[in-house]
């Protein structure tokens, strides 16, 4: 145990820790507290957990790494050209941080690209509306699809109406998504998006619109994956922004009826290269066992993918990094994994758990950053009762950073679902996700919104969290 | 003098003063604060001035005639069927209001239409810039520009360049704009959307990119009238968003060459039909003696001219509307005039000051609102003793408001400007644009952005003003 020595360091996080939940904050806004005295001491508990704060607390690991991605690359849509760039310049980049064992594992997806997408509404007025074609969807016909507007104020009205009666029109579902901090609004708003086209469908609908999954409100609307149910028909669907939403919910209100124009044409390529990109810190004791950091190296083509996912690939990316530069040797092995084509399916994360079967039993744990590029504030268990015990026991080496533990049980992420489902145990590093779907899925998820200070908290928690996991005694895989 | 006998109003509205700044107020984010006491008494002079409070601050009347406008009507281009639609949309308004003399004043403007609008990085990566030709523009071929980008830090790194050495190149201005409550950054930051073309052109560039003219931080490129200089070739000009400027300074940063592929088919279409839209409260004891209120109708086409200036629509209709709600009788005439055709160079104005030459004489002040939704915290004169002894004598009458005079002249107001010109005496109320350019001539100027509370205030200033300009006994005019 060593009393913290860098008392203007601790203070400057915990102050910092108050700018929580401001969304546009640049590197001009870092906050920096001077004191003269100690206010506290032995909050690090380990001489190499001190050593791992001082290198990510005082560098722009991930800020860096997420910049040159996503000004270098830019939009990496699953299957595009740029995704295979972002594949490249990743193998490079890890090899210039030093990392091992540095290839690709190929895989090939359904290709799917975004085409025209306009929207007008052609009465009572005619207005433009700002559309975008979710994941998947099949295109309108050439010249769109012209109908009248159903309203459904949301996702369960729709379903709750009877199964017919909607022959020929546009579906329009609305319903606000609420904000919250662990996200828990994403998943009741998404039944629109995942399953807006098959419900509309039945009912004999044409296409749909839904008001976009996200918490803003700009004028960007929000893609993301929906999926067909078999059997039922393919229709077109899209999303609106939230000021159209809400244009069109005032125009209903009025009791006006709307028609409109809808006009999508994506459409599906055929097989398309991705792939996941993994290097390595090769472990000093125990070379086969396996702590993985993952993140996403595909994006949405619409913003750059800095939130999503281009922070984590710098906070994964970091985090390794700090390991090497603190001259810290992990007993066992930090595999960096950077999957492909998450956004459309969870792909890369499937391909992973098929082409790493064999090793599973290796994996002591897995964790992901895919939540953004907000400050960390909990410390979460998976589902084993090892995982558990590794978060109460080490909980402690977060504090620091104003990371607390976290009741229940996570998921751990999107990416390691497949192998955490196949038995690998995870942890989690809750991001505050505040802001997070202000931007996420958007053209407006670029470079520019990022914080430096949160990016740097990020990697000096994982790094904290890949180092502990290497070196722990604890089994996470105990029941 | 009367007691002020509404003390939870005044509360409310110094209460409600804090939020100054706010940008995404929405109408349940009412800030109201219950007193049971008394803490203030003699705010308000007159009764006549507390009616007016009363009124105004109890009722939505500009924000329901601007939720109506943006709603009903939505984006309206000068000389569009929009902006036609927009002025029957007016005169029946007006007619239902109680407005009398309500009428068009038409006048033909040069057309000038959107068309399609793209811009991409061909290289070092292939990335697409959101992008908006400025208003005026001339086409790009229709196969658009490619070409080799030459950087400038701003505007004077243009003007200091030598006279030559730009052909066939595409020039990129970039230049961040000063955000400020009095908009005071914008004529800086302005200079190169008027004359970046021109400027360009002369050292014989193809094209030009612009960083937007905007405080935002998202992915909308600002539009805005450009002019071009008799005897310099006409070239293409657009604006690129925040975030792609962003972009583009990191790429040229890291010393890359950029190539790129810019597209804008805007088209010049000929004459259109405008008009500004006049209706009065006709004066009880001098009804030729003029109390001119203006705002403009027309807005740009990107969103729907909810700040710009569907408010200041709401606002000068909603002030008038309160004089005849509140029962009282003006001596003199409120005319509320609703110019067309501001947005592509005053042209409203210009006809107005025109059509009304022979009575400009009468017109005893003029004013407008045309600087967004936020609440206003000045009362300012023009270049007149008489408006500056006016300003001085009433200004205790807006305390209860939170506005206080302010120092210096003001021009009055873009569509007032003609008539000022002709020796017109103006006032000025002033509203805080902190957050203004976030939105201005965005696809984000929407209704959502409004605040109803900010827009009462605005009603209850204005309302005051154009009583006490048509009771008051100085002569505005006094030199």
């Amino acid at each position: 145990m060593t009393s913290f020595s860098n008392t203007r360091l601790l203070i400057k996080i915990l102050a910092s820790s108050t700018l929580l939940g401001c969304s546009d904050v640049g590197p001009n806004n870092r906050n920096e507290v001077e004191i003269t005295q100690n206010t506290e001491t032995s909050v690090l508990a380990d001489e190499n957990i001190q050593k791992i704060y001082d290198t990510a607390l005082n560098g722009l690991h991930s800020y860096e790494i997420t910049k040159s991605l996503t000004t270098e690359i830019g939009p990496r849509l699953a299957g595009s050209r740029n995704e295979a760039r972002a594949r490249k310049w990743a193998t490079k980049k890890m090899n210039s941080l030093g990392f091992k064992k540095v290839r690709i594992d190929n895989f090939d997806i359904p290709g799917w690209e975004r085409g025209v997408e306009t929207a007008s509404i052609m009465s009572p007025s005619r207005q433009q509306l700002f559309v975008t074609a979710l994941g998947g969807s099949v295109a309108t016909p050439a010249k769109g699809v012209r109908a009248d507007v159903a309203y459904f104020e949301n996702f369960d009205a729709l379903t709750s109406s009877p199964e017919s009666g909607l022959d020929g029109k546009i579906v329009y579902i609305s319903g606000k998504m609420k904000k919250a901090r662990d996200g828990a609004g994403y998943g009741p708003a998404n039944q629109k998006r995942r399953s807006g086209a098959t419900e509309a469908a039945k009912r004999g609908a044409a296409a749909v619109i839904i008001r976009s999954v996200g918490t803003d409100s700009h004028r960007f609307p929000h893609t993301g994956q929906m999926r067909y149910q078999d059997g039922v028909k393919k229709i077109p669907i899209g999303a609106i922004s939230a000021p159209d939403a809400d244009q069109l919910d005032r125009i209903f209100k009025d009791g006006k009826n709307v028609k409109l124009n809808l006009r999508l044409t994506p459409k599906s390529v055929g097989p398309k290269p991705s792939g996941n990109v993994i290097g390595e810190i090769v472990g000093s004791e125990k070379p086969d066992e396996i702590i993985l950091i993952g993140a996403h190296l595909d994006s949405w083509d619409l913003g750059t993918g800095a939130i999503d996912d281009g922070a984590g690939v710098g906070i994964a990316m970091g985090a390794a990094q700090v390991l090497l530069e603190s001259g810290l040797k992990p007993k066992r092995t930090i595999r960096v994994v950077l999957y492909g084509s998450e956004e459309v399916g969870l792909l890369g994360g499937k391909a992973y758990a098929e082409q790493h079967n064999d090793e599973l039993a290796n994996h002591i744990v897995a964790t992901e950053s895919d939540f953004g590029a907000g400050k960390i504030y909990g410390f979460q268990a998976g589902k084993t009762t090892g995982s558990k015990l590794f978060v109460s026991n080490y909980a402690s080496m977060f504090k620091g950073l104003n990371i607390a533990a976290i009741e229940g049980e996570s998921d751990g992420g999107p990416d390691i679902g497949p192998i955490a489902a196949l038995g690998v145990p995870t942890v989690r590093l809750n991001q505050d996700g505040t802001d997070y779907f202000d931007l996420h899925h958007t053209p407006d998820d670029t470079f520019d919104k990022i914080d430096p200070d949160a990016m740097a908290q990020n990697v000096a928690a994982y790094a904290t969290l890949i180092w502990l996991a290497s070196e722990t005694d604890i089994d996470l895989r105990g029941q």
